[in-house]
């Protein structure tokens, strides 16, 4: 069996990537958009670090799409692993046991810290939020949520609403039972902190207060990116995350480390909380899983939690839980990371090439405010001003400056991840060092764009 | 390339099944189930209506797995779509456009009724729901939900909570915005009534009460299933599906028709509600869409709802909107379903097999008290006294009668659909006609175990 196609830039495939363009403006509805004014690229091909878009422009992918393709593009032993097991048993009820399904749950669960020993699979991280949080209401019976700002955690109702970030304003914005608290974010300090040390300790003080007054008693559990991701890729200071950690098991809250985009080598650990020796009592997952090739995602449930529901039927399921091909890809990709070691090459990156180089650009341009990661897993913070830090583009917004920034990156040969004021600098965990050079050298350059915005 | 693998049930096969049940048990959390007692069933070949138990027993799938293999197991037009896919792109971010998310988007709009134009993509049935009722509240600017008694919409925080059946209760149970009505269901009226145009007029009538109690400047959408599914397969009466279409028209409020179990040909036609010639404002799918084979769910939306969303985002969204791999699933099962007349064989099996069929079982056997469907949709209602139709499992759970009725049923050779007092005939759309007369003399022997627990 053939296991990829090499597609050549035809004028056929020119073609046909136009006829696209226009049946997905007559038909497809897209997520997160105005749909009138909006004009999506159309992408023909996608290869490694590289896509190719609907002219036949190579475009460096430093995006990983929304932060999934860890593996990069049709890495040739996942598509050989979706093929083959498509050829064997597509899909099968939950309620079944399947191969594929027992092996990607054995895989995750030796990946993942401490006893978090069982698997419960869902199709993405929206939905394994959403059960992680209910896991956690009937293990405690208590109803109650604590979420941070400057977060993201889904798109559906319960996740939408725990999130900490301008989309759940705009969704049905629904507040019972969440309660949001202010998380360490050392450049934009919400305590007034000037240290790494000032912020850890203030950060937890303002989290302990707000589950003592919000009340222990009511309080299940305690929601948290291990490294905020779309909200900006703060890397929480030292002690902030054992702190965390503590104030959870000292209040009996039960702590869900959301590890959907930081997860799977991308934060140059398998997992994020590995970072600091944690263990959550629930983490989820998808993205990286399988980085992104069939919908996956879940819940990997401590042996504690697990217990509550050995006799008491778990009140939460789904058609396509551990879906076979989703599993498949899952198994072939995690071996794969294994075996072209690809967390310690994210490490490895983020310790010698994209650090030292945001450090560089930051001391070179006057409208980097801040620049901070690990592994393959970067924000760059743009500002008119270093001072003062205003952002180049509001909260929720953008702005003439960030346009015109993203305009230059994608003019130099870039498909860049622009966020409000932020570049975040996310290739696949396996780009090659020449590669990632080659994008930090755009990056350079589109920033000499931003620096035209910077006032005095 | 080869598209599928006719596996051979060798001892190896049967002992990677053994370990795979092993690993299950040790690291698979399972929907819906009390993880302790639950001893699945290891499945390690399907084709067409069938799949091979760990044992290597052969067994009729008269349940499509969650009745979503439409097209039945390992479909080779669509095994060989997902390797094609897969050897070109497997993933791409939600706001591109991709060849195989734009020609399903135009597919399924073409096959939805009036001006269901446009598509967005979901994981699946749970979501798509969710994204559907956002719409609706931010569409309308109104934001209680109406749902039925006796449904089921998803497993996700909102999705359960508007579902009407007990896996709401043991949920994490919201009522914020969530009114509950009682449908139209002959069998068991909530209504007293005692012929179908009396519970059509009572039930249009209580359904316009509650509108007009709870207030229909609140009210931003109704969510009903075409025919309800797992909560039964009760076909609404002749005239209620009109009703529901023109109170909500009146009254200002959307009308989204869950057709995630009916839809895609279940029902003998491409969508239940073309059975009443009735266009919802939404109309969310999943399931048949694809069979199954990669995860997908999605909502059809309505010209006027897009255009509320033209100029202003829609708040909401997902990673994996518009799958390529699971897009290129749902493209090549459309055609296959086309190419192969299978909706319309569904109309066929129903009424000149099934429908028969089941009437002579409940001719014959006591235990029978209801048999009711259309299509490849059919439920039969067991009770222990046809005269004062007790059920013979309590709602919301099982009963030794129903277990013995089960047992009997896979000793027959099947793998049945069994909720409540229920069996549910739902099998694939081509089953052969030979296939399907096995099964329901399965059933009828079945039926007899069942007769043994009827009381006077």
């Amino acid at each position: 069996m053939s296991t990829s196609v090499n597609t050549e830039i035809t004028a056929e495939l020119i073609a046909a990537g136009k006829v696209a363009h226009e049946l997905d403006r007559e038909h497809v509805f897209h997520s997160w958009q105005a749909q009138g004014p909006f004009d999506p690229m159309t992408i023909i091909k996608t290869e490694g670090s590289w896509v190719w878009d609907g002219e036949g422009n190579k475009l460096l992918d430093l995006s990983s799409q929304l932060v999934n393709t860890n593996i990069g593009h049709q890495h040739p032993k996942v598509v050989a692993a979706i093929q083959a097991q498509a050829a064997t048993i597509c899909t099968i009820a939950p309620q079944h046991v399947n191969d594929a399904r027992s092996e990607a749950a054995k895989l995750i669960a030796e990946l993942t810290p401490g006893n978090l020993n069982k698997i419960f699979f869902t199709n993405g991280g929206a939905d394994a939020n959403e059960h992680a949080i209910r896991m956690a209401r009937v293990h405690t019976g208590k109803h109650k949520v604590l979420a941070a700002y400057r977060s993201y955690h889904g798109g559906t109702h319960l996740a939408v609403n725990v999130t900490g970030d301008p989309r759940r304003v705009a969704s049905d914005n629904a507040t019972d039972g969440v309660v949001h608290f202010f998380p360490a974010y050392l450049y934009r300090s919400y305590f007034n902190s000037t240290t790494e040390a000032e912020e850890t300790q203030r950060a937890l003080r303002h989290l302990e207060d707000t589950i003592i007054l919000e009340g222990p008693s009511s309080i299940g559990a305690l929601v948290l990116e291990s490294i905020p991701g779309s909200a900006g890729i703060y890397v929480p200071p030292t002690g902030y995350m054992e702190g965390v950690r503590e104030l959870t098991s000292k209040y009996g809250i039960i702590l869900i480390a959301d590890e959907v985009m930081a997860g799977f080598g991308r934060a140059g650990q398998w997992f994020a909380v590995n970072h600091w020796n944690i263990t959550p009592d629930l983490l989820t997952f998808a993205k990286g899983v399988n980085s992104g090739y069939v919908p996956l995602g879940g819940v990997a449930i401590s042996e504690e939690i697990f217990e509550t529901f050995l006799q008491r039927p778990y009140p939460g399921g789904l058609t396509y839980s551990g879906h076979p091909l989703a599993c498949a890809a899952a198994v072939a990709t995690i071996k794969a990371m294994q075996e072209e070691r690809m967390v310690e090459n994210s490490a490895r990156l983020g310790a010698e090439i994209i650090g030292p180089a945001l450090t560089e650009l930051k001391a070179k341009h006057p409208s980097v405010g801040d620049v901070r990661g690990t592994g393959c897993f970067w924000a760059v913070e743009l500002v008119t001003n270093q001072e003062t830090r205003e952002p180049m583009a509001p909260y929720g917004g953008s702005s003439p400056a960030m346009a015109a920034v993203t305009g230059a990156l994608k003019k130099a040969g870039m498909l860049p991840f622009v966020n409000f004021n932020r570049i975040h600098v996310v290739p696949p965990l396996n780009i090659s060092d020449a590669d990632l050079r080659t994008g930090l050298a755009m990056l350079d350059e589109a920033l000499s764009v931003a620096d035209g915005f910077v006032t005095d």
